[in-house]
């Protein structure tokens, strides 16, 4: 229990109501033949609430954006759908009309195979609804870019994951693979909060690996002074009721604390999204952004998206060490942001981190020619670790403490520390979360051209 | 011959009137004592024109500049100057007040320590002056930050640079690798011009493998508009006879076409800087900014940086491919530079370059995150190689065309290949010198933290 919420197992699957699937299909070998490997990671998943759901969604920034992105930003505006399908392998990106075609097809597809399947849900008859519109289904993609999807196997996929689709556990640790590519495992979390009486719960599933800086916005464009910056994926579930601007009021909340703070390689995706289905099924009374109940929804829903961000960047492509860069002291929200992003995404700074080197020399660089104000005789420069308040500080006002090349070390060795800069300019600050830059981050992306289906995102 | 220059040997001392050297005085090494090992690195160079000189600089935009950096700013604005003394293995940066003081006192060693030379030199006596001012002595140091000058080990090194001070091009290399780090090689060029009957040289020699993106200005604060983001460090001489702000200008039209257009890793140092001393020996008559004779001495000067800048990058820290990035058809030159610097700096673009994989997804997603405009169906990309006028193209018009993956690897498996983009949303254009990411720029600049003395810059 932290404070009004508690964690609970179940993933996607523990609020009420949501059925699930995950399923291998073949979308990034092709040729070989659906099924022709069943020792493969599966590649398409699939979320489907028994009613219709109030919607939220946050999608990349990215000038170049897929064409399920697209889809999505359209769908969502209108406040109601009741299932996802999303695919692994391939991005659907640069793939132009034949790409939006494809994406379309796939959430008909959905709507098309549900139609036909025989409802095996707890849910009380009257709330369901047998049929799905097409135009109720939302689709994600993540996997390389440029390459048309093999739609006989996609529309095998969905007819299968839509046959297995279930409220077990099980089957929501499919569906998080599913959505994996350079993941080394399934990210899923679930917690439970008390609203107007009625236990609530959020669950969430989510990928990212690599391409990963953030930068959403509820409609792809850059709000101004955002910043900028991975195919991540994340889908969320909720058996709250809670109106579509509501829920998109806190979904932006919470992607700002979360998946925008974080950075593995400083690359934004093309195919970046975050969508919320809340189905209303836990029966709360429906509250708005004023309310006290919104507060208490938005803490567990922070918690739900901060830990999910966490688990992309521990698993980032090669990454040994996780480092939280927290600035202080800037002229401005803006400044702290640039300060801190310039740190987090220096490839200097990066492999010192990778080395276990406390060089506050590259960093002190690095904030340099970030956009934001510094000036060199105030900053201060420190290390702790995660949890403890105590911080070793290896430069004060421009000038080296009296903590040795030893000390500073043993602060940076452990596999998670937070750096702390204060620019003792102004009161604004800003967290990222961020990685180390491995010799194994550069051999996974540089790839194997003699093995094509080897390359990555 | 190259229209109206032509390469030539001598390096810095090509040009009449240059007196340099190159010694090992353990900078790097604290402790181990001078000249303990011989078989060590030179570390400290000189530079000394026989007569007093014009004067023109470019210094890093960086907000944390280093020590020698600030001195040398106040100092070319005066026009005239007559040595550069420069050590390796420190940078003076984040030194505080003690570093300005050492830098100057750099400075006056020469001063002090040639004032007790017996000249060897060929220049008519009439012309020499025996003293040089300590406020005529220029400085620049490269290396790790943070950490004092060993200023024992300095002065004894000017001491015996000042001794060895020659005109051979023997000393020229010494005083090239003295201003080396991670570099594996000295970078040296001259050229010979006529200007107004008269043979003028231009020599030049630089240091830069890593912290490799050059953001120059005159002044070390950011023109608006300017990119911005090495320690590259680069000496340059002439025996033209120049004023001061015509030479600033020549120079800055070159760094701006040079080093301003490289990056090896996107990170900006707090040291570069480039200096040109003009001693006016070749005899010619000086000109003014709209003489032909400047476009003239534009051109070579020109050369020399452009020359020395790709040396800098085909000797960037792990560098196994070299890549022009070549941007047209941009709305503005500020939204083809954010272009292609996006793509020159994004760690999955640099990562597919050293794989050899055309990955052509990579930079439509770095293009689509920069901060230039794009539209994705306008986008052309394509690749050549070096000198050749044939493109093959990957996509025209944000569609795959007709090259095979197996015709694409060939263009991307040169050590150097231009990568064409044409945004096809204007008539703007600009070129990045880039390199790939490698896992032995990781291995280098993760360093041995059991080692001290081995960590880089």
């Amino acid at each position: 229990m932290n404070g009004q919420f508690k964690e609970i197992p179940g993933s996607i699957v523990a609020p009420r109501g949501f059925l699930v699937s995950g399923v291998f299909c073949d979308i990034k070998r092709l040729g070989t033949g659906k099924g022709s490997d069943k020792g493969q990671k599966r590649d398409l998943g699939l979320i489907v609430s028994e009613v219709p759901a109030a919607v939220a969604g946050m999608f990349t920034t990215n000038q170049v954006c897929a064409a399920p992105v697209k889809i999505c930003i359209e769908r969502v505006k209108k406040g109601i759908a009741q299932a996802i399908v999303v695919n692994s392998g391939n991005a659907n990106a640069c793939t132009g009309r034949q790409g939006l075609q494809d994406a379309r097809e796939m959430t008909a597809a959905v709507a098309a195979a549900y139609d036909h399947r025989k409802l095996k849900s707890k849910v009380p008859s009257a709330d369901r609804r047998r049929k799905i519109s097409a135009e109720h289904v939302l689709v994600g993609s993540t996997g390389r870019i440029g390459i048309a999807l093999p739609m006989a196997n996609v529309r095998a996929g969905i007819n299968e994951a839509v046959t297995l689709l279930d409220h077990s556990p099980v089957s929501a640790s499919q569906t998080a693979e599913a959505i994996m590519t350079s993941d080394t495992r399934p990210k899923q979390i679930a917690v439970e909060v008390q609203l107007g009486g009625q236990t609530v719960r959020v669950g969430g599933i989510c990928k990212g690996a690599g391409m990963i800086q953030p930068g959403m916005s509820a409609t792809g464009k850059h709000p101004a002074a955002t910043p900028l910056h991975a195919t991540m994926l994340c889908f969320i579930t909720t058996d709250a009721a809670i109106g579509a601007d509501t829920l998109q009021a806190a979904l932006q909340e919470a992607v700002a604390q979360s998946f925008n703070r974080i950075t593995v390689d400083g690359d934004m995706s093309t195919n970046d999204t975050v969508l919320v289905l809340a189905n209303g099924l836990a029966g709360n009374r429906a509250f708005g952004v004023r309310s006290s109940q919104f507060g208490v929804f938005q803490t567990a829903l922070n918690h739900v998206c901060l830990g999910l961000a966490k688990m992309i960047v521990r698993d980032g492509e090669g990454v040994h060490r996780v480092v939280t860069v927290c600035v202080n002291g800037a002229k401005s929200f803006t400044d702290a942001d640039a300060a801190a992003r310039a740190v987090a995404n220096s490839p200097l700074v990066k492999t010192s981190w990778h080395g276990g080197d406390p060089n506050w020399g590259r960093i002190m660089d690095a904030l340099g020619y970030s956009p934001a104000r510094v000036v060199e005789d105030k900053v201060d420069i420190g290390y702790s670790t995660p949890g403890s308040r105590k911080i070793l500080w290896s430069l004060k006002r421009g000038q080296p403490t009296a903590a040795t090349f030893k000390q500073l070390c043993a602060a940076v060795a452990p596999k998670e520390f937070e750096l702390h800069v204060n620019l003792n300019l102004g009161k604004a600050g800003a967290v990222i979360y961020a990685a180390d830059l491995t010799e194994a981050y550069v051999d996974f992306n540089k790839g194997d051209v003699s093995d094509p289906n080897s390359l990555g995102g």
